[in-house]
């Protein structure tokens, strides 16, 4: 089973130009779900993780199953206002302007070891944002973990000082 | 271990006068999850399911895991616009004015025995908009399944055609 063919190429997603790789037909299968999930924990090759951190939206789906195989809490990081309790927040550039996300304030425990997931690794600024914020908290970021990557966008570059590691690179 | 221990009230969120329900406590114990996830899967009684449909964004946390339990796919629903291929979509009604929610059309073939699933029951405005887009693409909705009920919001009446589970009622 390949992965990499449960993942359709959509043109013109989200806007003229892009090519986007949506990953709900790896959804839509139990076994290739699965397969995703042990590709993703393999990468973490024994080190100690406390908490997984996932990124809103699409972040949150692989990040949980992540979390319960290896036993540790998952944390949501969201969009502004989402979270209910009190937070500590992160500014990032975007192409155009810049948004904002969000952690709450108490997820995180000084010293705790944290994988940052996400589904995809583009430009870097939404992982290097995330990382910025477990910081803040006091938390080590032991990796940065995506499904995907895409080379080309160099976001590497961006999260240079952590671990990155993709299950599939285009 | 009592579940509701881990869900932590939140005054005057998302506006004054509402008291939240935040699950992030819940998610941030690998047990207390392992036991939600398990007590939302004995609600479904050894029915038949071929998809587990969860609303974004918190429906995505228990929806990914009790699927991987199910052993059958996930499909998520969600906001306008974000979801890359062909969509259907189901417009609701809000407090003021309304909302819409969008499903890949391709995600649920004709037939298929559907549990949909979101964190909570509420007033059931968003649940009763995701059965109509379920049954809208020849799906049958098997069971409303939700980690908790407000059922002072009277939720189940709008969904009084379906089957409603809840783990935890207030």
């Amino acid at each position: 089973m390949q992965l990499s063919d449960y993942i359709r190429d959509i043109q013109d997603f989200p806007k003229q130009g892009i090519l986007f790789k949506d990953i709900t037909p790896l959804l839509l299968s139990t076994k290739a779900t699965h397969l995703a999930v042990d590709e993703l924990y393999k990468k973490i090759e024994g080190k100690k993780i406390d908490v997984v951190v996932g990124i809103e939206s699409r972040g949150f789906f692989f990040g949980t199953l992540l979390a319960q195989k290896l036993t540790c809490g998952f944390v949501p990081v969201r969009k502004p206002n989402k979270l209910p309790a009190e937070t500590t927040s992160q500014i990032y550039a975007l192409e155009y302007g810049e948004d904002k996300l969000e952690i709450h304030t108490d997820a995180i425990k000084k010293g705790d070891k944290v994988l940052i997931h996400d589904d995809v690794l583009a430009t870097g600024g939404t992982a290097e944002a995330v990382c910025k914020l477990v910081e803040k908290l006091g938390g080590e970021v032991v990796q940065c973990n995506f499904l995907m990557e895409l080379s080309f966008l160099s976001g590497r570059e961006k999260l240079k000082n952590h671990e990155v590691k993709a299950v599939i690179t285009y």
